[in-house]
């Protein structure tokens, strides 16, 4: 019976587990290891794993697929340890909300003979652990999937086929442009209802700004009530780009506080732009309209081309890119022929 | 039977009016006012007014109470267009999310025989017009009390008494300190949130970005979508505080971004401290321990005390308050006696 190890049994470990347990996957073993003894059994009452393993080389021996579900920073530590005890040809896959550094200490940390995709759900709650857990977490949700350069087909295949199983929409795209889009959709949101709530937590005026806020203030500082470690080890290893998002919202308050302070002619006509832009915008954004499939009636890559694309890594695709002009990355989404090869599928050989 | 003319049949208008028909105020004839023919409708069907009368001067006349329930801008002009018709000892109040200018324009353009007592329900949604009008929407909001240098006595416990009608609770606030408070708590936010959404959707990786956001950008750009012209209106009326405000917000990204350029030695134990003191703050505020009234023991103010309070606007009571030290804003909060005093009520008599 294949196994899959789930490490980290917080929220998204012990959501996939659910998820994986819901699905058509049929006849496999779910383990799950987790460093907090009571969250390992909450988890495990809740049905999110099939057996708790907390000696982490017993948990991953024999193990066809690795979960590493932990908050970033956690996950080069778990990649040394499980390093000399993964099966040859097993893929180990994780959940962090950065892939560069991931994809580097994947390199690095583990032997050859194991494929190493990375991924990340595009689901989340403001609250973790285990007792937060759904089947449904990740239901229609994006899930970047960022193959490692040593990741063999079948590995990347079976990462795609739990994708699908849990619900999620796979998403294919390089470490680099990962980073730097979720540096603008995720982590300058985080850092900025941080600094949000820091600013006004601060404030000798803080007791009364807190009886006046209301949902505008809750939800534009909920993600500062996420966990602090995961949030501390996103920037912690995403630096750069957030660096460069946080540069452009700098500049964009900084042109809005001279407008207020130069007080213009047309300073009525600038903000109603910007809160007009913002308006539509945001609405495209609601209706999918922002990101719908361009109507191109070109063809879709060949599986070969595919596969490759899945393969080469972030150098090889800037170049594949270049060379070719376009944008792959959108073609790259409907690997329709691709799931219909693979839909007898890894698990239910 | 008295009458209660709201003028602005928005979100905010039409709620109030279902508020207050669900109240326990007897006898009180509703007569509404909206520019927008089809929103005067749809408002009226929905029985958030008793008539609608679309001719200001006839709907304001003998009206007991006038609540001006449009954007900020606006509320200048309809003071203007409703002066000459208000009935002697009236009461005029608003619902506007600013409170500076908005006192000087009805201190400016009101006979000093019309009582104006400012206010601001600390309660909204997204979505505008009366479509969305709720009677619900104020139940156990704030609503910022900030009466006007002419207002009478009986003027600020009419408010008072409508106020509590529609479940909302009363806060008794001069409008400098509003002005200042709600900046922090909702002004910032929103130009945050309209700013998010400016830098993101003009990047060449908008589509991209788009595709991958998920809830945090849903909620940290919610704002964003509020009624643009309201949005337009607060910014320009509260320009110094929320200036004041933008910058708290820039020194501090700045000094994130510069933390992450640097990668000082202690980065990650900077980032952890900046999100566990976030998560706590946030935590506070949610539970409400942020604003807990403070354990003293003291007297609760005199009745006379407490009413000249109300009365005697921002500049006398910052005198008081330089004067006798201490916190009163915080007494100012529990009016209990004066409550017990008028619970008879204006509008029962």
């Amino acid at each position: 019976m294949p196994k899959i190890t789930i490490i980290g049994l917080g929220l998204i470990g012990s959501s996939l587990g659910l998820a994986l347990k819901q699905s058509q996957l049929l006849d496999v073993q779910l383990v799950g290891n987790e460093l907090d003894r009571e969250a390992a059994i909450r988890s495990s009452r809740k049905g999110a794993v099939d057996k708790v393993e907390p000696y982490l080389p017993a948990a991953v021996e024999g193990a066809h697929m690795v979960i590493i579900a932990t908050p970033v920073l956690a996950i080069q530590e778990v990649l040394r340890d499980i390093a000399p005890h993964v099966a040859e040809g097993a893929v180990v896959t994780d959940t962090g909300s950065t892939k560069s550094m991931v994809l580097q200490w994947a390199a690095e940390l583990l032997p050859p003979t194991v494929s190493f995709v990375g991924g990340h759900p595009m689901a989340g709650k403001t609250e973790s652990g285990p007792d937060e857990a759904e089947a449904d977490l990740f239901k229609g949700a994006p899930y970047c999937i960022v193959a490692g350069p040593s990741a063999r087909p079948e590995a990347l295949d079976a990462v795609v086929e739990m994708v699908r199983a849990i619900g999620a929409v796979p998403y294919f795209v390089g470490a680099a442009e990962h980073d730097s889009y979720v540096a603008a959709a995720s982590h300058l949101p985080i850092a900025m209802s941080a600094a949000l709530v820091a600013i006004t937590a601060r404030s000798p005026s803080w007791r009364e700004i807190a009886r006046l806020a209301a949902g505008g203030y809750r939800d534009t500082t909920r993600l500062a009530q996420g966990d602090p470690i995961m949030n501390r080890d996103i920037l912690l290893t995403n630096r750069e780009p957030v660096t460069y998002w946080i540069d452009e919202m700098i500049k964009e308050l900084y042109q809005l506080r001279a407008s207020l302070q130069e007080n213009p002619p047309d300073l009525q006509q600038r903000l109603q732009d910007l809160f007009y832009h913002a308006f539509q915008s945001r609405t495209d954004w609601v209706t999918g309209e922002a990101y719908k499939e361009p109507s191109t009636s070109g063809e879709l890559p060949k599986i070969g081309e595919t596969m490759s694309r899945f393969l080469v890594g972030d150098w090889a695709m800037r170049k594949f890119e270049d060379g070719k002009g376009g944008d792959p990355k959108h073609q790259a989404q409907q690997p329709s022929k691709l799931k219909e090869q693979k839909r007898k599928g890894w698990f239910k050989k």
